[in-house]
C-alpha cells in the first residue's frame, strides 16, 4: 500500500528525485537540475499541493507539462524556469478556459521534478499522475495515446519564449512534428500535450504516479539495503551487477541513443548485458537474448547507493546493478505494445513480459 | 504605366502566370501546377476580385498565404486545394476576426497563382501587392520584416491537415522553426504568415504586384520579340545569351540549392555566366566578378519564348537568356539589403545595384 502524497515541500523533494531517476529507465533527464530548480521554487513561493482527479472541477483543464528533447542536451542547456508560466498563459489564452491544475507529462527523470518548479510558480495544484508512470522517448508514448486522444493542442516554447502550437491528425505526426520543433529550437523544448479537461482525465492519465514516486525514493533511502530495498519496492528482476565496460552514445534526431554494455561481477562474472538506447533503456540483451525490454522498466542503478543513473551520465567504470520491472497495465495492452513495444522502437521481436523474459536466465 | 488588374479569371491567368514566372528569379515554385490550380478553381468558383487596400476595412484581416518549402519538393507533392480554408478558417478562430482578403505572400512563380485558387475558394479578394515583389528563399525575407513588424502569427498547415501556428520573437526564428516544420511535414507546406488588420499593411506591404505581374505577362505575350519587350517591360540588362552546360542542384535542409552555368552563344561566344541557387537565382557571376545579385531580379527566360524557368525545371541543353532587374526600393534600404543581400545568404561582398553592376562587363 503506498502512502499518498498531499503536498510537495523541500523534505519531500530528494524521495522523489530518487523515486523519479529509477522510474526514469536512464531518461527524462538527470535529475540534478530538476531537483534545484524545485528546491528554489517552493524556497520562494512555498510548498505545493498534490491532488487527485476527484478534488477538481471537471471542467477545468489539466495541462501536462515537460521537456522534450535529448537528455544529452538538457544537461548544458537548462530551462529557464519560465516555462510554465509561457505555456499557461498560452493555453488559457487559446482555449479560454482555465487550467486548474498542472502534471507530469512523464514521472520519470528530471521531468517529474520540474513541474513541481513550474506549479509552484504558477499557484497550481499538481495532479498526483502522469501519462507514462515512467519515461518514454516519443511524443506520442503516452496514456492519452494509448486510449485513442488526439493530439490536437500540443503547446511549445523555448528559453527565448518562441512559442508553437501544433494540432496533429495522429500522434505519429505530432512526435514527427513536435520533434523537429525541438531541434530547431537548439534539442529541447518546453511542453504542454494532450491538455484536456479534468472531466476527460480519468481512465486517460495513470494515477498515483507521484505518490508511488516518493515511495520508491523512501524505500531506498531508508534502507542498509538501498537495492534490497529497491527490488522489493518496485517487484523487480535483477538482471546483472557489475562494471559499465562500454558506451557509444550519440546526439542524432533529437534523441540521444547508443548502447552500455555492463560486464558481470561476482555471481554474475562471465556474464555481459548489453542496454539499448534511444534517451531510455529500451531493451536489454544477454548474449543476444531478450532479458527485459520496452514497454517494461530497465534501470540501471550505483551498485551501492541504488541511485538511478540517467543515461547520459552513464561513463565507463561505473559499478552498477541493473534491474527491470513490469511497466503499468496500460502498457500491456494490444494498443499499448502498438505504441511503446519493442516493434515500436524498430525491434524485429514481440514483447516479452519481465516476468517471463527476466526468469529465462 | 501600368493598367491596375482589378480581376482575374480564365482569361488573365496565362498572363499573371508569365509575369509570376519571371518575378519569380526561377523560385516560388514552376507556374504549371498553380496555372492549372488557379484555372480549375476560377471555373468552379468564379472570376475573383483584385482590389487595393482602401477598398477594404481598416479593421479587417489581410492574410498573407503561399507555399513553403524546396520547389523541387513542389513538382511531385502539390497542393491538396484546401490550405486556403484551412489556414483561414484556423486565423479566424484564433483572432476571433474576420479574414477580409488574401494576398500572395511572394508574387513570384507558382506562390502567385496558388493565391487566385485559395481566394476564389474562399470567396475572398486578392490585395493587389505581395510581400516580396518577387520570390525570395526564407520566411523573413518580406517587406513586413523589413519594416520591423513581429512575426507574432504563422499558420503552417499540410496536405493530411496537421496545423501547426507559431509566434516568433524574431524573423530568424520564424525563418529556422517554419523551416524545421516544412521539413517534417515533407518538403512543402501552406502558410500564412505575417497577417495584419489591414489598417496596418500600409508601407508593409508591396502593392501593385499583381498588376506588374499581369503587365509583364501582357507584354511578352503580344510580342514578335519576346525577349526585347520583356527587357523593356522591367527594365533589364541583358547578361547573357547561351546554352545551359552545366546544372548541379541538391534539396537540403529544406531547400533547392545548385549553380547553373550558361555558355555563351553567338555575340556572348567565349564568355560563360554562372549563377548560384537557393530556390531563387541570387548571385550571377561572370568569370569570378558579380554582374548581379540579390535583392536585384536574375531570371532565367528562354532564349526564344522568353519564358522564365525555374531553378528546378533547368536542364542541360536548354538555349536561354539570362536578364537581371532592379528590385523594389524597399529592398535597397540598409535592413532590406540586411535581410536579403548577399551578405544575408552567406556571401562576402556588399550589394551593388544592376544598374551599376550590370554596366561592368
Amino acid at each position: 500500500m503506498i502512502e499518498p502524497v498531499r503536498r510537495i515541500d523541500a523534505e519531500v523533494v530528494p524521495f522523489l528525485a530518487r523515486g523519479c531517476a529509477i522510474l526514469g529507465t536512464g531518461g527524462g533527464g538527470e535529475v540534478y537540475t530538476g531537483s534545484l530548480m524545485s528546491l528554489q521554487a517552493l524556497e520562494e513561493f512555498g510548498p505545493i499541493d498534490v491532488v487527485t482527479l476527484d478534488d477538481l472541477p471537471d471542467d477545468g483543464l489539466l495541462m501536462p507539462i515537460g521537456m522534450m528533447g535529448a537528455p544529452t542536451v538538457g544537461i548544458e542547456k537548462i530551462p529557464s524556469g519560465r516555462e510554465g508560466v509561457v505555456l499557461r498563459d498560452h493555453v488559457e489564452r487559446l482555449t479560454g478556459r482555465r487550467v486548474v491544475a498542472a502534471m507530469p507529462s512523464e514521472i520519470g527523470g528530471s521531468n517529474g521534478l520540474l513541474p513541481v518548479a513550474w506549479a509552484a510558480q504558477l499557484g497550481l495544484p499538481l495532479v498526483d499522475a502522469d501519462s507514462m508512470g515512467r519515461a518514454f522517448p516519443e511524443l506520442q508514448q503516452v496514456s492519452q495515446h494509448v486510449v485513442g486522444r488526439r493530439p490536437d493542442l500540443i503547446v511549445l516554447t523555448d528559453v527565448h519564449g518562441n512559442l508553437v502550437t501544433l494540432g496533429a491528425t495522429s500522434g505519429e505526426w505530432a512526435e514527427r512534428v513536435g520533434r523537429a520543433v525541438t531541434v530547431a529550437f537548439g534539442g529541447s523544448s518546453a511542453m504542454a500535450d494532450f491538455i484536456m479537461p479534468v472531466g476527460e482525465a480519468r481512465g486517460a492519465v495513470i494515477e498515483g504516479s507521484i505518490s508511488r514516486a516518493v515511495a520508491i525514493g523512501r524505500a531506498v533511502s531508508d534502507s542498509a539495503d538501498p537495492l534490497g530495498a529497491l527490488v522489493e519496492a518496485v517487484g523487480a528482476v535483477r538482471l546483472i551487477e557489475g562494471r559499465v565496460v562500454d558506451v557509444e552514445r550519440r546526439t542524432t534526431g533529437g534523441f540521444a541513443r547508443g548502447t552500455v554494455v555492463v560486464d558481470g561481477t561476482g555471481e554474475d562474472r562471465g556474464r555481459a548485458l548489453r542496454i539499448e538506447i534511444q534517451n531510455e533503456n529500451l531493451v536489454a540483451f544477454d548474449d543476444g537474448a531478450v532479458r527485459a525490454c520496452v514497454p517494461d522498466l530497465i534501470t540501471v542503478v550505483d551498485a551501492v547507493t541504488a541511485d538511478a543513473i540517467a543515461t547520459e551520465m552513464l561513463r565507463y567504470g561505473q559499478r552498477v546493478a541493473v534491474v527491470a520491472f513490469p511497466c503499468d497495465p496500460l502498457w500491456r495492452t494490444a494498443r499499448g505494445i502498438e505504441t511503446a513495444g519493442p516493434r515500436a522502437f524498430g525491434y524485429d521481436f514481440d514483447y516479452v513480459p519481465i516476468e517471463v523474459a527476466g526468469a529465462r536466465a
